[in-house]
Order: structure tokens, then C-alpha cells, then sequence
């Protein structure tokens, strides 16, 4: 048996409205053969960066040409564009407002159309629901293989957010960022482990602290090595720092005032 | 390959207990080549009215012969019917509570059967949950290509609810009510874009005054035309007329208390 | 056409991060030819037991050879080891914590497999996500017909949890507890009718009397039978002896001070 085209979504549209329902309706009434997976639909309400880190994060974790809807689309029905992406691996639906920022810094092959081929929406469009009328019939269309050519024109001046990246103020700190917390408290930082690396070779060595403010926040391999309700930190599983206290509260960062997680290249006491 | 059957579930059971998830296992278990679409599980419990809304929103985006499964049920057990619906394009199962009342007035051809072929429920059948033990199993016949005169009589005294409707008290005001309220706040009214023109044709051209009580709430085309925390108004996706605010606190809907939207034809001084 | 493996997920990991889709993503990697069921993604976070409750309530109702990922796992990245497991009718795949201590009683033919063949897991394997690559993989292969003695070694000393039963201080008594709440606050107990049957053969007789503390909960036979903001009782549809308030308030239980339900076999007044 062929493998059915693989759809995914990532709204703000929640669970609550059939907002989401409805656009599988339209997806399967392009095409009936495909499958459509939802990554969330919980996106902070018009919260772009959110979802350009949830889109960054999750994937990479499906099959090759797996087709990718992105609907946080606080502009819609003004005149920003719709996208149409192909990657090496990827393909990618959405508004062009930057959702898809990680996405372009990421991928070696890149072609990005505006699409201005207005047969391939639905026939009444709306101006409040372009994802049932606009993202999710484009998305349909491309799981039927057409060429991302047909869509409209490649463009090179698609919107790019400034996602934040971390600081190197000496030779021996790293300063980044809480960019995004999950369900259990655990918040992930702009800092990956070859940053990590760069910083000081073999992370796992001691040869690093992690603060938090004034804050130590002691490397861990994984959570049920923390210490109890003590704030700690680990390379999570995508690859960055993430602070997490287990078996107490959750560690709040507030999004209004971030915390600066400073890393400091430093001797240990122990080493 | 042949398009699978689809089956549609609406429901009040939530996301936090496995009831939904035990629905689909009854229909793959009688039927594994259906594909599954959750409109929304996040009905508010036992609202009959909202389930009703929220399945006229939803069932036209979905392919013909959609089979629609909706069960919010206050009535589980007791003497009340379960039906299969027919109407031209889909199919609908649920409990003769009303939930289907936009249904019954919205379709040319109607055919309602009361469900007494008791072999299409489970064995062992419940009093408390007919989402596993008498609708999954109905659906999941009725997509194996049962002839819905199979599962028992047409009736046509099957249950309906008085949907409010809007009032037209002079020959200039139109007065609605919220139906529903999204995610975002949006409130949706019971005044479709067709009695808006039956009002004043050409409902853009500004002759239209909406009216929350005395707030009056700007007429835009879209989301992102609205004044920074003003209640404003638009016509929906749905084609209803929707009030919304951006940016700021969520325009709050009372439903025990709810507001009249008053929408005065008359001519505005900008004209 | 032949039906499609069917996999099901029940998980700790919510509904607002990504990691239900990403699990979703690396089974159709393996094999895209698979249906794939949320059983919850809402299990309160790395509450094992609750997790128990929830498979053993769902599992029957899916189809022969259907496989079940439950992934509640406080201790991912340490020593505890991952499980496959075949019973009678279905398959398991989840972390050895006790999280099929109720599989374990009800099976009668049971094969616990603890895996060791790590080239069944994504190929980096992180100490943080083993949802992602362990147990999504394990389930994938799983479905793609692997034999369960490949992925390691038959053993006999899993993890199981006591779980809460219900004791028989005299012959007239039977006590239990709750053990779930749904969203609907009805609360089961672990009283089946089958223990109810041996205190007093013929329970709808109104020979028992169901004691919450103090206070006397009576037997119904479905919910619009229970009495306005009265507590009530009823067998639920699993089963079990369950508590309920219709139209009032919920029935809170709060975990920490678990209420006994106290059942007396007794004569009521009435008979």
C-alpha cells in the first residue's frame, strides 16, 4: 500500500470551536486519501513567534514530504501574502507573517511561491477564515501533487521575524533566553548544546554554570535527577538548555519580563 | 484508491477523559477503514443549543455523505430516541434531543429514522454511555453502506428546539442575539448577511447602524480593520454578523443575560 | 481493503505543546500505513495511576491487536526500562512503572518483553522525550509486524502498582474509594457490579444502601433520574458503582482526602 499524504496542522484556533474540524473537512474534500495529524491547536491566540518555534521544533519528526499548515494569522483578510514553501524535506502552508521564520533560517533549499492562483481556494472566500477557505484547500491541492510552481511566483522577500538568538558578551558567557515553556513548567532557551560546546568543550564535564539572575540552576541529564523543587537545568530533547524543577512548583518566567540565562565558562570548585 | 467513509464526532465529553477516544475504538472495530475527524469534544456538558450551532457551522465543509455523529445527551438512558438523518448530502446520529433542529430547517430532502434495530448496538448496552454503546456502533454500520431504513421507522415528530431567530419590530431595526462565542471572544449573532440586505441592500455601502444597548459597534470588513479595544462588528465567516474586539479584553457575552444587537437602518452623518 | 494497524496514544504530554503531534509524526516514519487514536493527552501530569485507570477503561473497546502507547513517565532518561507487552487481544508499549498494573490482573495470557534492541529506537535517542524515541518507534515496528520476542527479553518482574481495591470489614459491608473523576465530576469508584452482586444478589432490588461518608447516595439507573443537586448512585458504564449530581454542583473528591464509599447491606424502609 502507498503511503497516503501526511498533512499537519498548527493553529491558535483551540479545541473548543470546530474551527480545526472544519478545515479537515475541507482537506478531505480535496483530497480523501490523505491523513492529517494535529501538532496543536493551542497556540497563544495571534502569537506568530509561538508558533514559529512550535513549527521549528516539531517537523523535523515527520516523514519526507510532509505537508505543514501554520494558521496564526492575525492579519487575515488584509492584504498580507499567502505562502506556499518547499524545503529539501518539507513543504509548508501559511501566512506570510513570519511564522515560517525558523524554517528559512534552517533549510538549505528553499523556494517560497505567493500564491496568486486564486482557483486553488475555495470559491467563496471569506475575510475572518482563511483557514478553511485559503490554508487549508492549498494544502489539499499540494498533497494531490501539484506543482508548487502552479501556486503563483517565487518571491524572495517573504516576512522574517527577528527570533532571538543568544549573546556572547566575553569569550567565557553565553547569554540567552527562556523562548518557550511547556505544559510541565520546563522552559526551553534559545541555547543549544553546540553553542554549549563551542562555549566549552564536553558540557557534561562540570566546566559550566548555569544562572538564572543570581540564580545557580545545576546541569542535570534528565529530570529525575533533580534536586526537589530546586530549579535545574538539562539539554532537553531538541537539542537546548531548558530550566525545569521537579516534584514542586512550576518555574514561572514571565513573557513580559524574560530572565537572562547566563552561562558561565568557569572552574568548578570540584573540577 | 477509493475515498474512505468519513465520520465526524461532536460531543460535551471532553479532552481529558478517554470517552472520545473509546468512541473511535467502537468504529474501527466495526468498521476499520473509516477515517475519524473530531469537530469538537469541548461542547459546554449538556448544552443541546450549543451542539446545535456548532454542527450547522461545521457539517458543509465536510464531503457528501459525511455520516455526522453528535452526542450531547442529558438524557442518556431514559425514554428518549436515537436517529439516523438523512438529508442530501450527509448523515447525522444522535439523540432525539434537538440537537439537530438547524438541520431539520436547513435541508430540502429529510429523512429521520428512529433507531429500533437493536443488533446495530452494542451487545451489552449501557444506560450512561451511548457515545460507545448505541451512536459509535450506528455510525460505523450506516458507513459500511446500510440502508438507513434498516435501523428502524421514519418519524417526522422527532424533537426540535426553538432556534432563536431575529425579530424585525419597524421596518428600519433588525434585533438578533448572540449565538455563540469563539476562542477569541468573537460573538457570533443569529442575523445573517441576507436579512442584513433584506434591511438595506448593499450592507457595505454604510447605510447600517449596529447597536449593542447603547454602544454602537463600527461596521469592518475584517479582523484587523477593528479600533484598538472598540467593540466593532463584521460579517463572519458563517455569514452572520459577528461582534469583536482586538487587542484588548474579549468583548464578555453574558448568556444568562443575554444582549440584544440592534441594528438600526438609517442614514449615517458621514453620508 | 484490509484494515489499517491501529495504534493508540494515552499521555501526560496535554494538548497546547507539540509532543502528541511529533509521537504522531515518527510512527508514520516507520509506517505510514497506520491509523492512529488519542485515547488523552490529558492525564494530569506524571500521575501514573490515573493513567492505569484510563487504559484499562478504554482498551476493550478497541479492535483485536490494536496497540497501546501510554506514556506517563516521571522517571524518563534513568534506569527504568521500556516494555512491550501482548495479552489475549492487544498489544502495550510504555515505560515499567506500573502504568499496566491493571492489564497485568485482567490478562490471561500475558508476554511482557523488556526491550533492549535499541536499534528499534530513533537512532539519537534523547534522555527527555523517550515518547518520541522510544516508545513511538517501538509502537511503529510493532505495527509493521515484528515479532515482540525481538525486541528483547520475556521477563517476570515488572513494576506493578497496588491499586486501590475494595475491602469487606463484615459481610454487610463493602467499602470502596473513588479512584477516577470525570469532566462531567461523576466519580467512579472501584466497586464492580459483580462485588455489589455478591454482598446482595439482585442490586436494583434497593437492598443496598450506598453510604459517602454520612451521607446516603441512592441507586439510580441513569443520570436524568438522579434528584436536583442530590448526590446519586449508579453502575457507570464501565461497571463500577458511580457518584453523581445532576443539574448542581460537581461532586468534589478531593485525592488528598480520599472519602470512603461505604455500602451497607441492609433492609431500607421501603421494602
Amino acid at each position: 500500500m502507498e503511503a497516503p499524504p501526511l498533512i499537519t496542522l498548527t493553529t491558535d484556533f483551540g479545541y473548543k470551536d470546530p474551527f480545526a474540524g472544519i478545515m479537515k473537512g475541507v482537506i478531505f474534500s480535496i483530497n480523501p486519501a490523505v491523513q492529517i495529524v494535529d501538532i496543536t491547536h493551542d497556540i497563544r491566540p495571534q502569537n506568530v513567534l509561538e508558533a514559529a518555534f512550535v513549527i521549528e521544533m516539531s517537523h523535523r519528526s515527520f516523514p519526507r514530504n510532509t505537508i505543514h499548515v501554520v494558521v496564526v494569522d492575525p492579519g487575515v483578510g488584509s492584504v498580507r501574502r499567502a505562502l506556499v514553501i518547499a524545503t529539501d524535506n518539507h513543504y509548508f502552508v501559511g501566512p506570510d507573517n513570519g511564522v515560517f521564520s525558523s524554517i528559512y533560517k534552517l533549510s538549505e533549499s528553499l523556494q517560497v511561491v505567493n500564491v496568486t492562483a486564486e482557483h486553488y481556494f475555495l470559491p467563496r472566500r471569506s475575510s475572518t477564515f482563511h483557514g478553511r477557505d485559503v490554508f487549508a484547500p492549498l494544502a489539499a491541492w499540494l498533497s494531490r501533487d501539484i506543482n508548487i510552481s502552479k501556486f503563483g511566483d517565487f518571491i524572495s522577500d517573504y516576512v522574517t521575524l527577528p527570533m532571538p538568538v543568544p549573546m556572547r558578551p566575553t569569550a567565557s558567557i553565553l547569554e540567552g533566553e527562556v523562548v518557550y515553556i511547556d505544559r510541565f513548567g520546563n522552559s526551553m532557551t534559545n541555547i543549544d548544546a553546540q553553542k554549549m560546546d563551542d562555549l566549552a568543550p564536553g558540557i557534561t564535564a562540570g566546566k559550566i554554570k548555569i544562572m538564572v539572575k543570581s540564580m545557580e540552576a545545576p546541569f542535570k541529564r534528565y529530570y529525575s535527577e533533580g534536586e526537589d523543587k530546586k530549579l535545574c537545568s538539562l539539554i532537553n530533547s531538541f537539542g537546548y538548555i531548558e530550566l525545569f524543577v521537579i516534584s514542586g512548583f512550576r518555574y514561572q518566567c514571565r513573557r513580559k519580563n524574560r530572565r537572562r540565562v547566563v552561562l558561565s565558562h568557569c572552574r568548578l570548585p570540584q573540577i
